[in-house]
């Protein structure tokens, strides 16, 4: 079996844009064992959008559209499906009562172009939309004598993904022989792609069954497993299996089996460990934050923090000394140091992580103006021993403090092993 | 003029990579005034490669290819241009010996395989390859009567763009009618898309010339206009004229002219007015001091804040009387209030910003146990005045956040204008 992923959209065909959705049907679709052979990407041109649609059709048994079913006259999704398959469109009286209905309960006026979100092909199934306004459609047809699974789906991933997993996935199950896929995924940081190949290459390299991809980025390297089998159980088996023996080779440089980002393993190490953090960032000014809070129930181990981005800020909520910023700059061990300490005693957390570094050319005066960009200090306190890092960090501002908190985050993972 | 980019590579038909050469090849043909209608995405199989490359021709005047150029039995590039194009391949003595020269440099045995990037389709000019061992390939041809430009192009970003850049480019600029490229966009965030439309779209449609593009996503709404004509001047003037016609019609609704950030602007305007900026964080946890210090030179107005995660550090770090938290719970607007003017006394900003709401079910005990998820309270003083604003976000915690933050940065935009 295989499918045609279609993109619909000219903003996908601009500089600034890309199909991500894609990625996510293509991992559901291989769960079920099937192969994404072709992916097409097009604008909102009524010709070229309903070509792709029937050379989809002609070489594909499982086409999946994305994008184009909003209310804007460039949303033609629907119509072009439609003429690919010489089926009409209809009206549905009850999908445009609850058009009617969403806007009316935030005091909306529906403007006229609106109504085209409740056309559906004839002979489709609907496929409810809680997270928009544009439903999705589900097609069983037979194009040229040969047998077609059809769905269209709306472009924002948050609309997608819940229709694709709760109506389309089942649909196409019950469509296809019984195939199971089962993944496993390692993750390392701050450790180059070539040591982590070098060292797990010959032990992947001895599961011809299982499939490995190695990806690098964003400071992280990931090592993805994949086994596609009749039964879940040997899938799971293999996987395991080359998972387990990697990861006694590469010890505690992996900080997730399953999936889980840095910010999650450090959480739950910490909750374990029954410690709680504060932060104060300087240069990294929230990021650190952001990444603990973005975690449901991280309230329970994160307390907050100081965004400590100028030195008043740094002595009003760090009660960092203004002598030690005067003598030895907001660049510097010592002011990491007290960065850490004092937001520990300031918030009453067990723990503290602090961040202070030069992350582009730009305003540091005083002792830090000879000081290179990129060089940040870590410090991480349990109020008896507190711990220092210098790091020299290159690249981009962008760069620079991801790589900062990436360390600050594996600082604290290593100290909870 | 349209263009087709096919991406070649089973690798980016996987959950984990994505074809990005498509970017960069899509922004230099835009500045030739080339219009990228398509973008297919194969693998490595001769059948599907083949007639993909059959159907570009058919209907786009240039098509270019990435990938597949490699050694290996999978890279087929070379032998299914030649098929489609009905013409055959040669083996290039000067490229084989090139290739022989390289391994030898590297005391590497040259294996059988290797050969196979000494074979070029016939009638091709050779594009050298300064970055690897796989050389570029371009033809001028005729197919079913009509001229097409075709290039095959190695896949690793690093070869690909410097050949395309001094060896396609200048091809491509030749054959091409003389054309100049402008852009404009325009940036809004917190409306509807539909009511963008509704209002816009009447003004650029009497702008035929101008290409339109409505994105939307991450609480914003971007208008790109972009026009091609024989000189700069001339498409400058055009997509001037579409986008100030746009602009009056929106008003204050529009942040940004020229593509910078709301993050971006609102530091603009704080330096311009001469203000300073503290923010406390319950919710967003860092967030909006995050996106402001990505920013170079934020440290001029942005002085910093509180991560105002618990209790505790809304108490510690912002001056919130405990009391106050007991009476209304912290997802109040008694609270949010004392945070920006606790956060402002502390820091000695002239302005604050505080952010505190309810990002998914969870913790929140004691007065905020019957809130609502999705409940947020944003405030905003100088010292004197201070505002304060509810809202309700639906949707996931990660929605919820970055709407907060949204509205909290528009907001302050708002209060500046």
């Amino acid at each position: 079996m295989l499918a045609e992923i279609i993109a619909v959209g000219s903003e996908l065909l601009t500089p600034y844009r890309q199909d991500t959705n894609s990625l996510y049907l293509t991992a559901g679709l291989n769960e079920l064992g099937v192969t994404v052979a072709f992916k097409t990407i097009v604008g909102d041109q009524r010709e070229h959008l309903a070509s792709s649609v029937e050379i989809a059709l002609t070489r594909a048994d499982i086409v999946l559209l994305s994008g184009g079913l909003g209310p804007t006259e460039d949303d033609l999704t629907r119509e072009c499906v439609a003429q690919a398959l010489h089926l009409p469109l209809e009206r549905d009286q009850l999908l445009l009562d609850e058009l009617q209905q969403r806007f009316s309960a935030r005091n909306l006026q529906m403007t006229e172009n609106n109504r085209r979100q409740a056309d559906h092909i004839h002979g489709s199934t609907i496929l409810p939309n809680r997270n928009g306004s544009a439903p999705g459609q589900w097609l069983e047809v037979t194009f040229n004598g040969r047998r077609r699974l059809v769905a269209l789906l709306p472009g924002p991933p948050a609309e997608l993904q819940p229709i694709f997993d709760s109506e389309c996935k089942p649909r196409l199950a019950a469509a296809l022989p019984p195939n199971h896929l089962a993944r496993r995924q390692l993750r390392m940081t701050l450790i180059p792609e070539s040591h982590v190949d070098a060292r797990s290459a010959p032990i992947y390299k001895r599961f011809s069954d299982v499939q490995t991809t190695i990806l690098a980025g964003n400071a992280e390297i990931q090592l993805h497993f994949s086994c596609v089998k009749p039964t879940l159980a040997e899938a799971e088996a293999r996987v395991e299996a080359v998972a387990d023996a990697v990861s006694r080779e590469m010890g505690d440089d992996v900080f997730s089996w399953s999936g889980e980002s840095l910010e999650e393993v450090v959480l739950l190490m910490l909750g374990v460990r029954h410690h709680t953090l504060a932060v104060a960032e300087s240069c990294t000014g929230g990021l650190i934050g952001q990444r603990l809070t973005s975690i449901p129930n991280s309230s329970r181990v994160f307390l907050g923090g100081a965004i400590a981005y100028s030195n008043r800020s740094k002595t009003a909520l760090a009660d960092v000394p203004s002598y030690l910023i005067d003598e030895h700059g907001t660049v510097s061990e010592a002011v990491a140091r007290a960065l850490a300490e004092g937001i520990r005693r300031r918030i009453g957390s067990s723990l503290a992580l602090s961040v202070t570094g030069i992350a582009g050319p730009g305003t540091p005066g005083g002792r830090d103006a000879q000081k290179p960009v990129g060089l940040v200090y870590l410090a991480l306190t349990d109020g008896k021993e507190t711990q220092v890092k210098e790091l020299n960090i290159h690249g981009s501002r962008e760069r620079i403090r991801l790589w900062a908190a990436q360390h600050a985050l594996e600082m604290l993972r290593r100290r909870l092993l």
